[in-house]
């Protein structure tokens, strides 16, 4: 703090440049020559090096910023892919600015607003409020994943897939019956792919099934009871068949368990069950739980990839516009763990 | 991006200083006096918004930036901490530069440097790689959370008190013998008030008491073959008595239950049980968990408030040094669930 400021009349003297050639490479520094900027650059790191990464952001715009929105970090499967994606600092180099939306569409706004004015140079969107269409109006580098992404480059699970082999291993588990237990999603949701993978996989195989779309909410406690009634449906309905159940998420998937084994104070051969996310609740449940496992350590980095790509195009002279969008999709991984054969 | 820049002429003729008044305000700002730097700072916001901050920023250093270090997003504690400090934004208006340590010390540390170079006004440590001496060096507005403090300011949990309310409702619950799980844990942080609480509570009451001191590892598997066998321990060494287990965290308390509930199809009345933290995966087990819940919402925003009076007070011309450490003590809160009485 006690540093003394270095000024343009020393940067000029260092440099043999005039007062009025700093004052540019500050104000407009496009009206030096390259060279000229990095002479003064340099001069810059040599002078102080405190001063001179917000110096070269002011001059050329490159913050090494990213701006990330997160939707919320109670869910694990957020929680990591944030983690995985600030991991890249070290190979990458960006630095991250992060918020947490909590669905709070207004302040999302405001949020960005800063950002852009901070000149951050991407921005990677995992919350769900503003639509593509929005976030494509910004005119800055952005990738999304796991979300609607007609307007904008993505990186999403391949949901299709993971219900394929979730529906597939139930299957073959000899399950008489087969159901999917998921909440309401929209058709243009990357994970309605796993609503429509079960539903095909069940017709191609002529296996009796079931959809059970429930809002079971958030708590822990209102889960539970929608497990809870769940369960009392399925024996009702299907007395003595083996029940195959699919659920939509870990969290769900270890409620559900934890319904079954009180009643039974084990899992019995008329059940079987499989989640989805691989999060640390499906490892840590009272049977460890079978799972599809979202790759996202490959998410993270893949969409931070993509993102250094499309800012390094905006950091040259004349940037090529992007053409046409990037979505692409990582094939998640079937654990087989105690709740299927 | 294809926005005319204002230049420092716009600036003289929209504030009728001269230019050189105008490069003064970028390059030594005190050299004016406030009043001219904020006419000067309203003409920049009114030419144009985009630029303002980054040109505030270069001119006194206010950057409105925070930075974070957590050492993992991994358990729930820290992902929540993160998530309770960024919530602060809306209150505050600070922005956060977040980083996941890891324990490695050295890439901290370049981190670090980093964020100082681009001004960040102030940091919130949670990770334990760099003793607060080293912290204490860096001369910047700095709160650590739950970790070694005896050189910067801190926010803590209440340790002490969390384990005297455990042990306490152990022995209200009639137990015969209190056991206290663990890892080992150095005496200066502050999470060592958990053994000490236990330790003098029983000895106070004059009951019965063991510490089963022990490294269980980080993954699941190696969690839970600890808990088998601190469990076939405990039921060698105390057979027919009430065993009242006092965990150091939820993810143990989770394990066990998991062991017991296993081997018995419920928890028998020969086992108490209550763990720390209030994480999710308490709430989730196969019978919700008694612990102590850390109050992270306001860990967090006592330390976020902290942290701004002492980033006002470096904002000031001059500012009055720091003459004494504050250390702040936060209280846990007892729930009681299906594991106790």
């Amino acid at each position: 703090m006690d540093k003394k400021k270095i000024t343009f009349a020393d940067i000029a003297k260092y440099t043999n440049f005039s007062k009025t050639t700093i004052s540019r490479y500050f104000n407009d520094p496009d009206s030096l020559t390259l060279e000229n900027q990095e002479i003064i650059a340099q001069a810059l790191i040599d002078l102080d090096y405190q001063e001179n990464k917000l110096a070269k952001v002011f001059a050329n715009g490159k913050s090494e910023f990213v701006g990330i929105i997160v939707p919320n970090l109670y869910l694990h499967y957020y929680a990591e892919m944030l983690n995985q994606i600030l991991n890249t600092y070290e190979k990458f180099g960006y630095k991250f600015l992060v918020f947490v939306g909590n669905h709070q569409k207004e302040i999302e706004r405001q949020y960005i607003q800063e950002l852009l004015a901070y000149k951050i140079e991407g921005l990677i969107i995992l919350s769900h409020t503003i639509s593509s269409e929005e976030l494509a109006s910004y005119n800055i580098p952005l990738v999304v994943i796991e979300r609607e992404d007609r307007h904008v480059n993505s990186i999403n699970t391949d949901n299709y897939m993971g219900a394929v082999q979730a529906t597939s291993l139930l299957i073959r588990n000899h399950c008489d019956v087969l159901l999917h237990i998921n909440s309401p999603v929209a058709k243009d949701i990357p994970s309605y792919g796993r609503i429509q993978g079960f539903q095909d996989t069940c017709r191609e195989h002529g296996v009796e099934h079931e959809m059970i779309i429930r809002n079971p909410g958030h708590s822990h406690k209102e889960i539970h009871a929608c497990m809870s009634e769940i369960y009392e449906y399925m024996e009702q309905k299907y007395p003595g068949l083996r029940k195959g159940l699919f659920l939509a998420n870990d969290t769900m998937a270890n409620s559900m368990l934890n319904v079954i084994f009180r009643k039974h104070g084990s899992l019995p051969d008329e059940y079987r069950l499989i989640g989805f996310d691989d999060s640390p609740v499906a490892d840590r449940a009272i049977l460890p739980i079978s799972t599809i496992g979202q790759q996202i350590d490959k998410l993270a980095y893949e969409a931070m990839e993509l993102l250094v790509t499309l800012m390094n195009e905006r950091k040259k002279r004349r940037p090529m516009p992007q053409t046409e969008l990037i979505h692409k999709n990582i094939t998640p991984v079937l654990i087989r763990r105690e709740t299927t054969d």
